[in-house]
């Protein structure tokens, strides 16, 4: 490394606000006949339309393109604002924009709804052009290996070979690792973040709740429920509820509400009142907020898709999932993330030792459980402009 | 403490496997009018039926009977065999009988199910003999205080002045809590298990989810199914996978289900599917034979208590709390145990020394989470049996 770099890497770093500005989200038929998705399970998808943002421009050697993979319940909106009334920033919007960790007066970053999602990316909420009707549960069988073949079918699309960097927490960061390990070529620097290999027995035990409620709600109707008044809405939230107590820390949430009631200090003594305690009540908010604005069917395929995931018993070991790609690799995980613990981290960089690739691991002090890789945005910047401006000085 | 005292309690131990043999349920009818119960939101109850059972024989000093506190879906039934065919043992019964922890040859053991309980204790199954229905919701607001002030009565109505302990673990070992505070004098030993002076927020947290799952159930017909074909089975199979994953650890699943399937050795990737993964497969499992012993209103009230339970916030604070009991403590946390953990028994034991009681306290090491207080049973006689002599030595 360049002592210019070295010293612009430690040098004090200004506090940007700036955003990147109004943006849109971009739609792409991508997999066109005869050209079909061929689905890891074996179905075939055509065509798969994929939702996608953009920030910052490519630079004519297409050597500065950085994807962002989001995680569960993310979509295509990472920065800025979109162009209607009472917009709220994209859901990154701390580290993407002009100055920032991914700083877009450098990178061109994209992100894009993942598949099987409900955020204008093809899922089981879209017309199945075969039926005319919404896919429900005849959507096929999705795999975080389709998702990452659907993206990286859009890079393609956007005419560029190689990646500088992908980057993703939680889901999000499997696609990472699914991706060195599926395309090793394409992927310079791989950056995962509170993430793992293959989701804990906790994890799916948490997913399998989830799922359950959803199925269980009387307006489930097998999935078929886009032409009813109702949705299974109430399993959904619930299913976001639970959900939601994993992604926070014990700590955060005696920090956030404690046993702090809602709107007295005194117990009001009532069984049914479901907002004594402000947890409660947030937890409540949060569900109905959730179901206002994610699909049912994309819930349970995604979930499903995170529980099967084990990269070591599809490549054979981990370290033979490694064994293809030159990328640097840029791992994080979190004190209080029970989730996605710390140890899971360390099998990552054990076996990437073992693989002899390049490897930067910290763990991060941070209270607030698994959320604190979209909430952690400073520590991360640090961590991300060295590791960006380094991958691309590294030999190409 | 003597010297015969000391090698009794030191020389090797025989591992009983005796058993008190047949049991049965008793159940007795207090607080006839005009001694109705005044519960603590101010409603009256009467008559309270109390299920219990005993084990071994008062002494004629009547000073050797210890109570036994369940948790949340426990009941009286702590030892030995109900004569029915395929009866299992009592749901403690590695701790109590001849010989064991709560040894029966020497200790006069009783327990009941809880106030609000579904085991036989008058609850919102019960009848309502205003109505002649059963009570559903119109069951008054209960609290642990509650709780307690029926078993007291079930002691003295035992002609028992004093207990030699109280012991209990969870929201057991809250009604030990309660119980001390609330009747100093009728105590002079108090076992508290993975428990705590509150619940947490995140615990809190967990039963909302639970809570929600019920009332959202269409069965649930606002606590009136007791007539219909189907109660809210579906809500309450929920609440309780959800509340089960929150008894083990997150070791003790990778221990015992890993990422395991149920009955094969390859993914079938099927969405609907919930019986894929063992841990699927077993959370399923224990939803259903859950609901097929308790009771959904029962779970929605005891639950509640639960979240209220706040000894500090009742009694000025923890020490003020401690200030008239003259037990002898005895309390034990677990290391994987992140429902009610260690830091929360370390609040107890600064109150209890603050408050200048008599307590030993430790942090035994287990895998098995919340659960471990009902499977550890040889570390915990380990530290009974001299608490139990100590206390019965000491000054009554």
């Amino acid at each position: 490394m360049s002592v210019d770099g070295a010293d612009e890497l430690t040098g004090p770093r200004e506090k940007i606000t700036q955003t990147v500005g109004t943006v849109e989200t971009k739609y792409v038929d991508l997999f066109a006949p005869p050209h079909e998705l061929l689905m890891s399970v074996g179905a075939k998808l055509s065509p798969v339309r994929v939702a996608y943002e953009t920030y910052g421009e490519l630079s004519p050697a297409k050597d500065n393109a950085i994807f962002v993979c989001h995680a569960l319940t993310g979509d295509a909106h990472v920065a800025g604002l979109h162009d209607v009334e009472g917009a709220k920033p994209g859901w990154w919007d701390d580290l993407v924009g002009p100055g920032k960790g991914l700083d877009t007066n450098r990178y061109f970053v994209i992100c894009a709804n993942i598949l099987g999602g409900c955020k204008g990316t093809t899922g089981p909420s879209s017309i199945d052009p075969q039926t005319g009707q919404p896919f429900g549960l005849r959507f096929p069988f999705l795999t975080v290996a389709d998702m990452v073949e659907a993206h990286a079918a859009l890079v393609r699309h956007l005419g560029i070979d190689r990646l500088l960097a992908v980057i993703g927490g939680s889901l999000g960061g499997m696609q990472v690792l699914e991706w060195v390990a599926k395309y090793p070529r394409q992927v310079r620097g791989a950056v995962i973040l509170a993430s793992a290999a293959k989701l804990t027995a906790q994890g799916i035990a948490f997913n399998a709740v989830g799922r359950r409620a959803i199925v269980t709600d009387p307006n489930f109707h097998k999935g078929d429920f886009y032409s009813q008044e109702n949705g299974p809405k109430m399993g959904l939230a619930l299913a976001r509820m639970v959900a939601h107590i994993t992604y926070l820390s014990e700590a955060s949430i005696e920090m956030k509400f404690g046993r702090r009631l809602q709107n007295s200090t005194q117990f009001a003594y009532e069984l049914m009142k479901e907002t004594e305690f402000q947890i409660e009540s947030y937890l409540h908010h949060q569900g109905k907020r959730f179901v206002a604005r994610f699909d049912a069917n994309s819930y349970l395929y995604l979930t499903r898709a995170m529980d099967y995931f084990d990269m070591a018993d599809k490549y054979g070991s981990l370290e033979q999932a490694f064994e293809k790609t030159e990328a640097r690799f840029l791992i994080t995980s979190y004190t209080t993330d029970w989730l996605f613990p710390t140890v899971q981290s360390h099998e990552l960089v054990n076996a990437l030792v073992a693989a002899r690739r390049h490897v930067t691991f910290v763990e991060l002090p941070s209270p607030y459980g698994h959320d604190s890789f979209l909430l952690e945005v400073d520590p991360l910047e640090q961590l991300l402009r060295p590791f960006l401006e380094q991958t691309r000085k590294a030999a190409p």
